[in-house]
């Protein structure tokens, strides 16, 4: 799915808005997806983006898919230089992605480039890509009712299943099926996630190395993450946490299930969960601080008595994260954030507890900030649902 | 699957006899596979290895599962600084990973460790995880041999699959049963991969955007690599590249299927990849440069007429490439490299042609050097089957 020009072009002009009020000369993109982001294509190495004018796509190949910007062929990495010289002359500051150019990269580029200050403008691109356009929520929904037809097969895939992995399995395979990419990103160094997570049993109560709230056990020493291998036995929470992602953009959705029964204290807790998620929403809009979002939440599960479950055996400080074409997208629902939330802003609300010994409880739903509330993305029911 | 003990110690004693030998005071640890390969754990924020004496574990909270280190509680990020002084001193050099560093990570570290020169140890670090030990080959052996169960199940699973989305999705899910991790990480910056690719008919051949042979169609235009959903026609070369891992390390195959026939020009191509494998493999030994492999390699494809074709649509300048915790590990035997095999590198030798309109065929397997020639890790047999 190609990404309409206008919508490239409007993107690129917001940009430019943004460098030249912050004095910066151009911007050179090289991160695969803000490369598809800014040109619509991963096939460059970089695209150059000019504070005004048209901007440069650079490739070393043919790219896979061209984009609308003039692109010339790039010989050698060290061109960049004199493509730069020309496009914008020499001097003056040079916008780079520092949150994820490797130091290697930067070093070199800051010898190549010498006659520029290099400074970082990840932070504004990564403000701008916070903010969805009525394309991207519409390929956001989409990837949303693909999922549905994922979690309508989870009972019947449950039943049927011996072990997380083997729940796991089906639920990839149906995913894959209809065309489920297989990779997540994150953007975040070290940050890492495989795009089902079954968490069956104590072992979704573990604290783990990762800034999530869930970790699991996982079934290898380098990826302590996820689904374990463990037997699904009755009376236990099982929680699955699954990133739908079909055309770059990922909705990410949590939901808890059992076999037979499910204590009455783990089913309070998944009750509460549910609660906090409907507060949480009926409080968001426009102009609210991601902060006041998650003291409310904190709020509800202290009076429901249930704070040290909150937020997995870490407790991390936040209650959900924007999504896009990364996992790991602004705004934060974190503690004392003061970001507000604005219209087009898209977020994963995971509202969820980890009972150590017993396992985890809670749900996960998207949904995108309309210009008066919230409008939810994520189409499974919010239910427990007993195999 | 812990690493023992004595080859965490060993691992510890080679790096601090690297840095003492390049003048380097500590080695900071910072990237989550090479904290595995030194501390044995994910679960560090950093590992600081002195040229002399014990290395010193710092995690922000309790580690995932303890290394044999000492670990002490790093409360915020910044406190790094107090922990080297009292175990280095102030002033000397300062080794980092500046090969995966973010450089924003790289810029806020050279803020705070004023008093040391940041230097980059990520070469030696990247040589010295290239020659495995004897118990990182029984690790790979025991992947190879899970492996055979997968690719002794692909005749039945594509026997009944419709698509290539049908047939990975097969493949994977019986993979995830017998515990595959699903994540398969690349070092290199802007690289990624999923860990099956099946690719089927002319997709095969297409060029894309990433250092690989091979690269596919892929379902998203932010992931235009491997299965695409395309049907699975008679006389039409099914390639599927799929890496095993179980336990952190990954082992690298490609094998060659076909519906009902495959045209004798496409099968020739596939007997030369094969011969150009046996040949590369007689010569394969301690001593011998990679790149003296790549161009026997070559010469063979010359000689059958088929060099147009070879190594894909974008022919990269090599045909095979070290693996381990990642897929992109040293030695890369590629052209002009003067790397000289050793016993304990262990490699994925991969000679494919890409026949543009009709697809690729080609094959890859797993080898370690041992002292006077290579042992073959991967275990499926080379034939191409027709199903």
């Amino acid at each position: 799915m190609g990404v309409p020009a206008e919508e490239l072009a409007s993107r690129i002009g917001n940009l430019q808005a943004g460098l030249a009020a912050q004095g910066v000369t151009a911007a050179v993109i090289i991160q695969r997806l803000d490369l598809y982001y800014y040109a619509g294509t991963v096939g460059l190495d970089y695209l150059v983006v000019p504070a005004a004018g048209e901007p440069l796509g650079l490739a070393r190949h043919n790219p896979y898919e061209p984009g609308p910007w003039r692109t010339e062929v790039l010989r050698r990495r060290e061109d960049l230089a004199g493509f730069l010289l020309e496009l914008v002359g020499s001097g003056g500051r040079l916008g780079l992605e520092l949150d994820v150019l490797p130091a290697r990269v930067y070093l070199r580029l800051a010898q190549e480039l010498k006659g520029y200050t290099l400074v970082d403008v990840s932070a504004r691109i990564r403000r701008q890509r916070a903010v969805k356009s009525a394309w991207e929520l519409e390929v956001l929904r989409a990837t949303a009712r693909k999922d549905l037809a994922v979690w309508s097969a989870v009972p019947d895939l449950l039943g049927r299943a011996r072990t997380d992995l083997e729940l796991a399995a089906a639920i990839e395979a149906t995913a894959r099926c209809q065309g489920h990419q297989g990779l997540i990103k994150f953007r975040a160094f070290n940050e890492e996630i495989y795009f089902s997570s079954v968490l069956a049993g104590p072992d979704g109560a573990l604290p783990g190395p990762w800034d999530t709230p869930l970790s699991g056990k996982g079934v290898s020493p380098t990826f302590p993450q996820g689904t374990s291998g463990t037997l699904l036995r009755a009376g236990e929470p099982i929680l699955i946490d699954y990133g739908g992602c079909y055309q770059g953009y990922v909705v990410d959705q949590s939901r808890l299930f059992a076999r037979g029964y499910l204590p009455q204290d783990l089913r309070r807790g998944y009750e509460v969960a549910r609660e906090i998620q409907e507060a949480v929403i009926e409080t968001a809009r426009p102009g609210v601080a991601c902060g006041t979002l998650y003291e409310k939440a904190l709020r509800l599960a202290e009076q429901a008595g249930l704070s040290e479950f909150f937020m997995g055996a870490r407790r991390v400080p936040f209650i959900g994260h924007g999504v896009g074409l990364e996992l790991d997208e602004w705004p934060v629902l974190a503690r004392n954030s003061p970001v507000a939330l604005e219209p087009g802003m898209v977020f994963a609300l995971e509202p969820k507890f980890a009972f150590p010994g017993r396992g985890a409880v809670g749900l996960e739903n998207c949904y995108a900030v309309t210009p008066t509330g919230v409008e939810r993305l994520t189409l499974a029911t919010d239910d427990l649902i007993i195999v």
